[in-house]
């Protein structure tokens, strides 16, 4: 049986795990990532690598890291979160561990997981969002991983949904993640509860008595008790996440979109509004098949067995 | 020496060619497209192909239409432009002429000749736009022609840039194609002509005195003598054609995009705009090598030379 390891690169941990060829893990660890100095995360990389090999056999590392990875899949151009910039991660760990290494990006990994492994078996033509505090897109065509002309396509959480619109962290306005995210479900939620806190009254309670303490979880169990303010706030996140959607079909014409990261994790709460948006805004509706909208199935797992996957191949 | 005849097939004309595996037209017929009854637009395929294999050894037809193509590429599913819909296209002609033929997208025919023989040879990934009354969009990625899961996948005009923007033909509001095409452009230097007639007088000469006889070559003819509003119509719209492109980068990462149609014959009157917005929207500009926007090369015939040169394959 084929082994190899995948391990999840982001800002404040590391998530290794040692993979079969079926997307099983057979064993994991976690490590926090120890800074930004990227000598400091290979080293973390190697000890984690080395520890595993000493119990399984293994073929192949794959990295699953949040930021943009050049076309030669060798070299982190850019990762914001990691605070990396050219990075030849690709060289720094084989050298050291004597072992082909895979440096992939994190929501490629993941899209990759659901694909092969998850939500999206059998599709061939895949989007995957991660609705974290941004959006992370993936996308698979033709039953293979994009990566675009230079290693960077499937940035679509930075495609513009509204003109001089939000200020991101990207330097543009208007960016989609800045309205169909998790900051942007906590930000409609703590402005509803300081311009009306007598209507929001439960996710002031949750959150502690202040706006600034209702945070993700909160407003997810308040819009599953049937809280109207909380269910509102994922009505208008989901509307844009919906309108996104029908742009990316409008452009790529998918298979099926694949929803995970910790929003999705409220299920149809989200959902729901999106796929209503999705079905009334698709150009062509009525002439077309509409993708399908799913909900991811690998959880926060999904990318460390993409990366060992890939790394697989 | 192979030949093949490609024909575009829009709502006014049928324009056919024989076309050599070097994308050369070795001969070109022209028809007017007979009505929107597809068994009469049929016909006139069926004699514009009979009378050119009368001078031609021909081994397949390509015939590039203006509509959704299904993904076995047999059958138009919806042209507005033709007033089709679920038209079993390839069938109805295969059997009239004993040949095999290939229905494709007349945007996907377009990208595949420029990047076969146009402006995008070389290069892998191209994003096409053709910039007339609206955008037609074609993709192609690793060197082959995009189409998505079923065959709608490059509809890139109708993604939305504006919440509650424009009308669109398509039912929608806020598509592209209503901010970045030739309808637009023609929009903007109207509304200044009526608005502020007295700064309009160049485009109202050219205009014969009234802002409706304004119309794209009028505006390409002021602004290449240097007329500021026409320049600024040009800015405009171009501005908002480089913010699209941007998007689409950001999802895509395409090595080039190819900027073909009629507005686009004004050249860097349109494209100088285009560039300069997309250079400072793109995201992560300065992390990564920025797609390249070329002029198209191969003008109207470019169609007709995908189409054929997509049978012959």
């Amino acid at each position: 049986m084929s082994l190899t390891i995948g391990i999840d690169v982001g800002g404040t941990k590391v998530a290794a795990g040692v993979v079969d060829e079926h997307g099983k893990i057979v064993e994991k660890l976690r490590r926090p990532t120890p800074s930004s100095d990227p000598a400091q995360t290979v080293a973390t990389i190697t000890e984690v690598v080395t520890e595993l090999r000493g119990r399984h056999a293994v073929d192949a590392v794959g990295l699953g890291i949040a930021g943009f990875v050049n076309e030669t899949r060798s070299c982190v151009v850019f990762s914001p979160n990691l605070g990396w910039r050219d990075e030849p991660v690709k060289k720094a760990v084989e050298e050291r561990l004597g072992i082909p290494v895979v440096v992939e990006n994190d929501a490629n990994a993941t899209v990759w997981a659901e694909t092969r492994f998850g939500a999206a078996r059998g599709h061939d033509f895949v989007v995957l969002l991660t609705i974290g505090t941004g959006i992370g897109t993936g996308i698979v065509i033709g039953g293979e991983l994009y990566r675009g002309r230079w290693g960077i396509g499937g940035e679509a959480g930075h495609y513009r949904v509204v003109p001089d619109g939000r200020v991101c962290g990207c330097g543009n306005r208007g960016c989609w993640e800045q309205y169909a995210s998790g900051d942007a479900l906590m930000a409609e939620a703590r402005d509803f509860a300081r311009r009306a806190p007598e209507a929001a009254t439960r996710l002031l309670q949750l959150g502690g008595g202040t706006p600034e303490g209702i945070s993700g979880p909160e407003i997810t169990l308040a819009a599953a008790e049937g809280d109207p303010v909380a269910v509102r706030c994922f009505e208008i996140v989901g509307s844009w996440l919906g309108h996104g959607l029908a742009d990316l079909a409008a452009i790529l014409d998918p298979g099926c979109f694949v929803v995970g990261g910790g929003v999705s994790e409220a299920g149809n709460l989200l959902l729901d509004p999106a796929r209503t948006t999705f079905e009334n805004s698709l150009t062509g509706r009525g002439h077309r098949v509409p993708a399908q909208i799913l909900l991811a199935e690998l959880g926060p797992d999904a990318g460390l067995v993409g990366a060992a996957d890939l790394a697989r191949r």
